[in-house]
This record gives C-alpha cells, structure tokens and sequence, in this order.
C-alpha cells in the first residue's frame, strides 16, 4: 500500500486531473493513498515547519518505510528507485512518502524517514512535484511488472 | 527569445492545459515559442533517431544559442539554471531548448548542442517534461528578476 502524504492545497485544474490519471493508473498495481495536509500561512519558518510537522506526522502509520522527497536526499535512476520500492515491499507492504512544504521539513521529520530520495537538484512547485512523484510511482511498477512504458 | 523544439505531440487535456498557463506565464518576460514535430513510428532506434534529427535540425535558428535536455547532461540547480539562461542572454537574445523523443537524440544533434543540461537522473515521459522545462524556464525569469516564488 502506497502512502502519500503532501503538505499544500493543488487548486489548478489540470494539476488535479493529471493526479487523478495517474492514481486510477497506479490503482491497478496498488492501493494509493494520498493526504493532504493543510500548509501553514506563518512568516516565520520555524513555526511553519513545526505546525506541518505535527500534521505530516498524524498521517503516518508508524510501520510504514518511510520516504522523505527531499533535495538532499540520494539521486537515483528510475530503474533503481523501481528496484529500491520492489526490495522494501518484500519486507514492508506499506511505503509512506511524504512531500514536504514551501520551506522544506524539519529535523524530525528527516530523522524517522528511512530512505531520503532527490529526485532533481531542481525546485520544483509542489503541485506540480506531486505528478512527478505519482508519474515515477507508476513508472516503478511498470518496470517491477517488466511491462513496457513510452518515455 | 526562447524556442523550445520537441518530438512528439501532447494529447492529455490536462498537460495542454498546464502548459498553455506556463507559456502564458513566461511571455510576460520574454516571447516563447513551441515547436513540435512529429515522433516517428519506426520499430528501428537508429532509423527514428535520424528522422526525427532531421525534424528537429529543421526548427533550429542556427544563430540560437542550443540548450540539449539530455540525461547525460550537467546537473544543475534552479539558481544556476536562472544564471545561464541570464549569462546567456547578454551574448545571444536567442535559446532554443531541445527535447528528444522516446528513443533520445543522435550524435549530430548531441554535437550541436552548445550546452546539455539533465533535470534528473530519472526518467520522465516527454509530455510531462515539456511541464517541467517550461516551469523551470518560468521559474529562471522569477529568480533573474528577483522576484518571490512559490515552491
């Protein structure tokens, strides 16, 4: 079971199909779960990252591998992060990723994560982060499954 | 002037959508233009590979400063990619960016290029890349003009 846990409102059209595409086509492989978490409105960042803190963590299920997206985590392939989630189901059939805020997540968060990935040294909008993220989900078990996919 | 020169047509309403905000969005700064060409349907990589060279090669202004976007290129942040598109700028008004097909470019476009740029180690579906170089090149503008953006 695929967790995903996302701190931030999408509002755009187009960014909201896209999502809904991509987990009706994850869907086939597993059950996907995505929650929202509200973004905090503080100037200061301390505080942003506390309060969504506490949200991220009440969505987390506490036997979950845990993945933070974070752009100091390890670069990999999409070959290797296929092969990265088929080794964790083997032990662990529940994965929780989480998409941190505007300002990043804070220590605690990065410590109970159990792998942290980057999938770009770029920023991206998390809105639009979120489809990446579904997209190479998919594409994961695309390759696991050995079924071909257009790049 | 930015030009953007890629193989392959978008059909999902959601990403024609997303990217019509995104080129609206970077014209407030600078004119962009699209240029799609068609993907070819051979079973052949090497015979795709040079029809779709000849596509691309058709749609380059050779006085255009010739960004490839290739895995195999430099990774960058989005501060230095802001930053090459602006040192760029002072010595040539035009950049084209160039996104290959499903199959890559060959080595006549590779040799051309005056700079190949990688977002990610992964590997995206070209539809969903064009989103995400138009959101960086958007993104670029913000930064050189300093100006706030949302992550």
């Amino acid at each position: 079971m695929i967790k995903v846990v996302c701190v931030g409102k999408i509002k755009e059209k187009y960014f909201l199909e896209a999502l809904k595409e991509y987990k009706k086509r994850i869907s086939k492989y597993t059950s996907i779960d995505i929650e929202e978490v509200l973004d905090e409105g503080s100037s200061d960042v301390k505080v942003i990252q506390k309060k969504e803190r506490e949200r991220i963590l009440n969505k987390l299920d506490k036997k979950a591998f845990i993945v933070l997206l974070d752009l100091n985590g390890r670069e990999m392939t999409s070959e290797e992060f296929s092969k990265t989630i088929n080794n964790t189901l083997i032990h662990n059939s529940n994965i929780t990723f989480i998409i941190g805020g505007s300002y990043g997540v804070d220590e605690e968060i990065k410590n109970i994560a159990d792998l942290t990935i980057s999938f770009s040294k770029m920023t991206f909008p998390h809105q639009l982060f979120r489809i990446i993220l579904l997209e190479q989900i998919y594409r994961a078990y695309k390759i696991m499954n050995n079924e071909s996919y257009h790049k």
